[in-house]
């Protein structure tokens, strides 16, 4: 029953547990993840993070420098995962105002890679990096490669399939639908369905660069926030504008917030503000 | 912006952040108290519990000794309430565990009064005081007072009013229901509506004593536990039983875990665990 210390934190109210592991000697069990991120029974998260040494990470990516900070990330469920965009931010500020890292830009360790994070007005900046279609060119190129159904919303939307990393396909709203109208408490059926799944981003654009959006996550439901969705949904309304291809900001209103997209041709990066809420000491069960 | 020491903990996964204000004098705004309890941009919580002592707190019933330790316990919406029985478990660990009180025995300050607390196998026991039918003997006198319409459950089923310091409306599931199959997504409408709403029971009897629950609370939704609920429910079931009037122990199992109840007469005592999860500061809004 080891005790930890532990931050709480959020960006656009996708929140996180960091768990202060420097010397890297407490790896995090399911179990032990699971109880961080119970609501109820735990504190309460989206994610948890593990703040460690790469050199202390087990599946640290071939080639990251042993001593960059490695931003341990875990599903709720308990699961490993690549990274989270808005825990980054987290992250980032974590590292920040426990001096663990100084300046207006530095790497942080991922999974999937290192990323740069730079100070920006009224946050931080993390390059995502690379984004593609997922189904090619050929397949977007009428704008549209794949239909999307909401309970109760009439006909299935056309929509567009982007790879950040992770799948998400994109759906922008006729004027006929309201956003706020939409009930996302059960999944919307996607076909082509991907194997793997897929998050679903329903846009709404209110003036050049400026969209809003809300996003049912793959296997979570709707949540108040998603990083590398606000980045597709940006990346969509871009592709569908037609406009040639130059640098481009973006703000995305989420329910929890409002992001900025960045677009540098075949790279995308999000900005936005986090927040540390509360810190303090927790004993791990096992 | 004030920087205080909180705790959180739960009971059967009603769960509480307490602040310490053993000197009182953080009086917490509804802003505070919504903040602490939001569960992405906050801490998150059920309620939202003040430590301190009777004398500290604005507005304690007449008669209090002022030197008591008060539960003052607010809404995650902000608004003050009488008490809550799950948060009488967490309030007394906390205060064992701050060698706040002593011995096996001990009574804490609440707006319903003051109320004692016995520590028993497994957990701590609540004096939640008297309770009463509603509507009184004669309307109850054929078990029933009351009908509950459940969404998709076909025809409303007849239910049994309680009141319990805060009100409750009883319902005993027929053997062709299934309790975990029932859709509480949506508010149960009572007949006839009581003015200040109620909170709706749904029960299963396994075995005489031992009973299974799920419940919709007032202006909140389903929860994992609900201890007047519990209550409530093991009193309708032995009223339906027509047994007579003695000392009963009753268990009632809740999504969160499970309850004691035991009815002596007119009063009605509450017994469970309780577990405190993490402590640290938090800074408040404002």
């Amino acid at each position: 029953m080891p005790t930890v210390d532990f931050v709480k934190g959020h960006a656009t109210m996708n929140d996180f547990v960091l768990i202060a592991d420097h010397q890297g000697v407490h790896p995090l069990s399911a179990e032990q993840v699971g109880f961080l991120a119970d609501r109820h029974a735990g504190i309460g998260a989206d994610g948890v993070i593990r703040v460690a040494r790469a050199e202390a990470v087990a599946d640290v990516p071939v080639g990251i420098d042993p001593q960059l900070w490695f931003m341990d990330y875990y599903n709720c469920d308990g699961s490993a995962a690549e990274m989270c965009g808005n825990g980054t931010r987290v992250f980032a500020r974590y590292l920040l105002e426990h001096g663990l890292v100084g300046g207006s830009s530095f790497e942080i360790g991922t999974r999937a890679g290192v990323k740069r994070i730079d100070l920006v007005d009224g946050g931080y900046r993390t390059d995502l990096g690379h984004w593609s279609l997922s189904r090619g060119d050929e397949a977007a190129e009428r704008g549209m490669d794949a239909v999307v159904q909401v309970l109760g919303a009439g006909d299935p939307l056309p929509a567009l399939s982007l790879d950040l990393g992770n799948p998400h396909t994109v759906v922008a709203l006729p004027p006929s639908m309201d956003l706020s109208a939409l009930d996302l408490h059960r999944p919307p059926h996607v076909d082509p369905h991907p194997q793997d799944g897929t998050n679903v981003e329903f846009v709404r654009a209110h003036s050049p660069g400026h969209i809003s959006m809300r996003v049912y996550e793959r296997g979570v439901g709707e949540t108040l926030s998603c990083g590398t969705g606000a980045a597709a949904a940006a990346l969509a309304t871009w592709w569908w504008s037609g406009q040639p291809l130059e640098e481009l900001d973006w703000t995305v209103d989420v329910p929890g917030g409002s992001l900025g997209v960045r677009i540098t041709g075949d790279r995308v990066s999000l900005s936005g503000p986090a927040e540390l809420v509360a810190h303090g000491q927790v004993t791990l069960p096992g």
